[in-house]
């Protein structure tokens, strides 16, 4: 069931930026038990305290890595407290992540997600004795991190398997058949907007627009489709719905954050 | 011509910044091909769609890595339009970029550079069907870059050899006996204003000058021989003239920017 | 007393930042001369020129690394002027820092450091002859911190053992039986401030209560156990007093930075 061949690779996914060594103790503690694990930076410029962010670029990011790679997801405003961690096998890779609701959108989107709660006999098992109890990233998630990367043990063997879990922080797109309305998620460093429509919600549509902040802009191709300072819409590399301003930044002009409504509407 | 013994280390160039997860699924896809790659992150402030910053630092840059290493630099506003992608050999490495002048700085200050324009063909035969219009980085750049730093393919076997490329985007520095003319190219952490200016260029000159922003600055040897907060210029560690103000930030103190005119004059 | 078994691991901890290929081209320098190094980020966000804080990280951090890894730790404001360089081996680790009082917390810390000054003519042995007047780290730091860790030599092949060393930037705490005097040394990207008051220090005190900025806190266990918006003290995950402020930053609220006082009292 999840007899994974480990890849021997590690991404990082976290809130923790990139002030102060909370990252590279992380490293430390994975290469402590696998010196030669592949260590990988996924993000850690997730908006603090948010796990949607980190959930969103995981599900639409493992793929691009080897199966059997160990995808370690620290976004953890509980820390230190009664919330769970859990692993989770899906789609050939492995996750691990605090159980408040980060991992939900790698689960809601597998057929075949099985669930570990990680045990309190767990860490003792692997001789994590000194947990702190304001960073798990480095006392827990790294070193079973590595456990799972070396193949030194099952995910089975972390836990027992459960079928409850904590949701998602989004709600997913109501979907009609001339209109989606969806959030931003994410912006990259260009301004780029990048919400949760999924191209195959507006797939059904002839022509669609779409709408934010008071504005209706068409869906092309690329950014250099459009006049420079012009805003658009595109699908983006991640499969998902995307407004950009051409070279500029849509984020600053539009003065859109994070959470901001974006509706796709069939013309 | 350009058969090099790949050294296995990938360099990675790109304006992509640290938000969002861009740089590390070009590394699951580098990895997905070539396992034991060592992947090293040059820069990824790059500031964003100017190729001629990128340019420049993997021009001054490389010859500090191994012989045979592969340097993949994607500084791209134009991805998913015509442009072209070249791959570049000089100096005993490999530089794959678009054909948008970034590597001009390179070409052009080698005497062996060999230029292959990758062909449309060479998608099909490395197996890269799903290419996005938005983020060749991951689609085409990392995997070609694997494939050329595990040897599996010469670059030759990329496309048809050119002699033609975007020229640069910085014009070269006005040069004559008592002065020239450059620009600040790039600023770094400390706000030191680095320019286009090469130390061959004012060797000539007794007791040169530096003029910026209306000031007129000595040229000395290190920053801690200037009083705390003088203006200072100097020849970096990279060959070129550098302005800084002593344990301060020259470029906020000068209000002076990328771009800003610099002046070497013989006194 | 310094034959370590080296674990191939490499540390850097530096104020270069992101900007720019600075720590890159020190990766390549290591990897020219040490293929198969493991290379980690510990920080690059130290306040610039200010040892202080660098020192005060890795003597917190290298124990969770492998014994035998290599510390290289750039914070260089003397950088081409007479100051030293010194490799320190303490607690099973190699340090490599200019002797600007940076590495004086992991000796301070340790009962078996020794302490090595950094030779003219070491740099001849090992090949460094090209060395800048303003990058060390480049051309001196990695490519010794790479000899080190590849087992290529032991530390007292590169100088003299000296017992003298620049002190440290901070005062020590003061410390009497209700009450400890220290200041805010780093700030973490949720704005926590982190001081140098060991948890040692408090250890005696019955129900210790800390004061900052005018404002007196609970020491609490970790940050939920406060209400949001609430500030609380700690003793956190490297065994010192952080002040939080539950769900937001207590640096931005409290107007506070880098060097505040701190006081923990005794009720």
């Amino acid at each position: 069931m999840s007899t994974l061949n480990p890849s021997g690779i590690i991404t990082i996914t976290t809130d923790f930026g990139h002030k102060g060594p909370f990252v590279g103790v992380m490293k430390g503690q994975i290469l402590s038990r696998f010196r030669s694990a592949s260590i990988i930076d996924l993000s850690h410029d997730i908006m603090v305290h948010w796990p949607a962010e980190a959930g969103f670029w995981v599900a639409r990011c493992h793929r691009y890595f080897p199966p059997g790679t160990v995808h370690c997801c620290v976004v953890d405003p509980g820390v230190g407290t009664e919330r769970n961690i859990i692993a989770v096998a899906a789609n050939g890779h492995l996750f691990l992540a605090p159980d408040n609701g980060l991992l939900a959108p790698v689960i809601d989107a597998a057929t075949d997600a099985c669930i570990v709660r990680i045990g309190e006999q767990t860490l003792t098992h692997f001789g994590l004795h000194e947990v702190s109890a304001t960073f798990h990233g480095r006392d827990i998630f790294a070193p079973l991190a590595a456990e799972l990367a070396a193949g030194h043990c099952d995910m089975h063997a972390l836990g027992e398997e459960v079928s409850d879990y904590v949701p998602g922080w989004l709600e997913t797109p109501r979907v009609t058949a001339t209109r989606v309305e969806g959030v931003v998620v994410t912006i990259d460093t260009f301004g780029n907007l990048i919400t949760n429509i999924d191209a195959s919600m507006i797939a059904p549509m002839h022509t669609p627009t779409v709408q934010i902040a008071g504005h209706e802009l068409p869906l092309l191709v690329t950014y250099a489709n459009a006049e420079p300072g012009r805003y658009l819409a595109l699908v983006n590399s991640f499969g998902v719905v995307e407004i950009a301003q051409s070279q500029d930044s849509a984020s600053e002009s539009l003065g859109v954050n994070r959470g901001a409504p974006v509706v796709v509407c069939a013309r």
